[in-house]
C-alpha cells in the first residue's frame, strides 16, 4: 500500500501534465502563457485535485475520469490565488515573486482572466465523454460557478474585513467558508459526480471536505502567524501587516486588555508597521492563548470532516481522505 | 414591422432584466454588487445579445431560448470591460467613472471576476432545459469559453503592442479578430445553436458576426479618434495618450514623413501629453488619410459580412442584421 505522500506525489504528477498541455504556450501570446504558468510552476501541493480524484475513487469511479474536473479545480484554486495577490499587493508567493510584481498588474489580471477561462476549458475540452455523461458534466460545471461566486464573495467580505477594526468570529467562518471551505466541498463533489455518487454520497463527501477546508483555513492563519519563513516561502506577519482579520486575531482582539489591543492594532492593517511592531503583536496574541484555541476549533473541524465518511467502508480512498485531514491540520507549510 | 431602434430597445429590456436577476444582491455582498452592476447600469447598447437572438431566430428557433445565453455574452463583454479598464488605467466609460475609480482596484477585479463566473451562471440556471438539450448547452459553454481564451489573449497582445512603437497593420487585424471579432462571432454561434441551426447557419452566422465585429471596431477606433466626446461618453484622445495602436495609428505611421511620425509619437502612448500634442496628432493622422482608409476598410468588412448571410431566405431577423452591420459602422457612439 502507498502512503498519503507517495498517493500526493502521484497526483501532483497528473495535474501538472494536464496543466501542461492546457496552458501550453504554443502558437499563443509568450508571455501571457508565462505569466499563467508562473505561480503553478512554482509550486502548491495539489491538495484540492487529490480530494476530487479520491472522492470519485470512493465512491466505486475511475480515478483518471475525474482527472479534468480535478485539474479545473485546481487552476480555478490559481486564478484566485493570482488576483488575490494583486488585490492584496502580496509581493512573495511559494517562494517566488507573485505574478503582479513580475510581470505586472496588467498582465497579472489579464493571466487570472485566462487561468479562469481553462478552468472551463479543462473540463469541457478533456473530460471523456463516453464515460462521463454530458447531464453530470453540466452538473459539474454548475458546482464549480457556485463555488468561484462563493469564492469571489468571501474574497469581497475579506477585503472589507481589512478595513475594520474589528470582526467577529462568525463573521471570521462565514468569510472561511466561502473563500476556502466551498472550494473543497467543490472538490469533493465534482469528484464523487464523475465517480457516479449518489446524492447521499455527493452530499457527505461534499461536508467532508468542507469541514476539512476551514481546518485547513484555520491551520493556514497558524502558520501565517508563527510557521516557518524558510518552510512556508512567504514572510510570517504578512497577514497582520495586510490586516488579515483570521480567527486568532479575532479571538486576541476579544480577550485582550487595552495595552494588548493597542498592540495588535499598531500593526495591524498597518503596510508601515516595522518588523519589531509585528513581532509584538505576534507575541501579545500568542500570550492570549489564540494559537492554542485555534488548534482546538482546527481539530473541531476535523473531527467533524471525518465523521461525514463514517458511512462508507473502509477503502483506501477512504484511508487516504482521513489521513489528508489529519494533514490539513498537522502540516508545517 | 418594427424598426432596428425598437428591436434593440426590446432586446435591452429583456437582456437587462435577466442581468438584474442574475446579479441580484439579495443576500449577497452589497459592495460587490453594487460594483458588479456598476458599468451596467450606466449604459450599453446589449448589441451582442441583439445578435444571438436574431442569430437564433433566424435558423428558426425560439428567441426567449437564447436569452439566457445572449445574457451571457453580455456579461462577458462586461467583464472584459471593467477589467480592460483596470489594466487600461482608463478613467471614465459611458459618461461615468469606471468601476476601479469609484471602487479600487482590488474590488474592481474582484467584480470582473464575479461577472465572469455568472456568464456561467446565466447559461448554467437559466437555459430551459426541456427546450435546449444538454449537448447543445454544452457546445454553447465551449463557445463562449474559447471567445474568452480569445479575448484574454487578444488583450494581452494589446497591452504588449502599447510598448511597441510600430505595430503592422496585419498584426492590428490580428488583434482585433481575437479580442473584438471573437465575441460578435461567438454571440451568433450560441444563437444560432440554441436555435437549433444547421453546422452551415452556425458557420454562416459566425463568420458574418466576426466580419461585423471587426467593421465595429474599426468605427470604435475612428470615433476615439475624431468622435462627439459629448455623444461617446468618453474623453477623446485616450487611445493615443494610451498607446493604442489603431488601424489610423498603423495606417498614419506607415505614410507619415519624418516630420509627422515625430507630431505622432510625441502624443502616442504618452500619459503627460497635452491636449494641444493630442489635437496635433490627430491633426496629423486626419491630415494623412487615415480616417477614410479606415472608413473603407470598414466598408469592405461590413461588405464580406451581409454576403454571409445570403444563404439565408428573407426574413425580418435576416434584415435586423443587416440594418445592425450598417449601423455598426454608421454610428455615432
Amino acid at each position: 500500500m502507498t502512503t498519503l505522500d507517495e498517493q500526493l506525489k502521484s497526483t501532483q504528477k497528473k495535474v501538472n501534465a494536464l496543466i501542461d498541455q492546457i496552458l501550453s504556450a504554443e502558437g499563443r501570446p509568450k508571455v501571457l502563457y508565462k505569466a499563467s504558468r508562473h505561480l503553478i510552476e512554482a509550486g502548491g501541493k495539489r491538495l484540492r485535485p487529490f480530494v476530487a480524484l479520491k472522492a470519485c475513487e470512493l465512491v466505486g469511479g475511475n480515478e483518471e475520469d475525474a482527472l479534468p474536473a480535478a485539474t479545473a479545480v485546481e487552476l480555478l484554486h490559481s486564478f484566485t490565488l493570482v488576483h488575490d495577490d494583486v488585490m492584496d499587493r502580496s509581493k512573495m508567493r511559494r517562494g517566488v515573486p507573485t505574478v503582479h510584481v513580475l510581470y505586472g498588474i496588467p498582465m497579472a489580471v489579464n493571466a487570472g482572466d485566462l487561468i479562469f477561462a481553462r478552468v472551463y476549458d479543462a473540463i469541457l475540452d478533456h473530460t471523456n465523454r463516453t464515460h462521463v455523461s454530458s447531464e453530470r458534466i453540466l452538473r459539474v460545471l454548475s458546482i464549480i460557478t457556485q463555488a468561484t461566486i462563493s469564492v469571489c464573495e468571501g474574497q469581497a467580505r475579506d477585503i472589507s474585513f481589512e478595513k475594520r477594526k474589528r470582526v467577529t468570529e462568525a463573521e471570521y467562518f462565514e468569510m472561511v467558508r466561502w473563500k476556502t471551505a466551498a472550494l473543497y466541498e467543490a472538490a469533493a463533489k465534482v469528484g464523487a459526480i464523475v465517480g457516479g455518487g449518489t446524492e447521499d454520497q455527493i452530499s457527505s463527501l461534499g461536508n467532508f471536505a468542507h469541514n476539512a477546508g476551514v481546518a485547513f483555513q484555520i491551520r493556514d492563519d497558524i502558520l501565517g502567524l508563527i510557521g516557518d519563513e524558510a518552510v512556508l516561502k512567504k514572510p510570517v506577519g504578512d497577514d497582520i501587516r495586510q490586516g488579515k482579520q483570521t480567527i486568532l486575531v479575532t479571538y486576541a482582539l476579544k480577550h485582550a486588555n487595552q495595552m494588548q489591543r493597542k498592540k495588535i492594532l499598531v500593526a495591524l492593517s498597518n503596510p508601515k508597521a516595522t518588523a519589531k511592531q509585528i513581532q509584538e503583536a505576534i507575541d501579545v496574541i500568542q500570550s492570549l492563548g489564540a494559537v492554542a484555541y485555534a488548534n482546538k476549533k482546527a481539530e473541531e473541524f476535523t473531527e467533524n470532516a471525518k465523521t461525514q465518511l463514517s458511512s462508507f467502508p473502509d477503502s483506501p480512498a477512504k484511508t487516504a481522505l482521513l489521513e489528508l485531514a489529519e494533514l490539513f491540520i498537522t502540516r508545517k507549510y
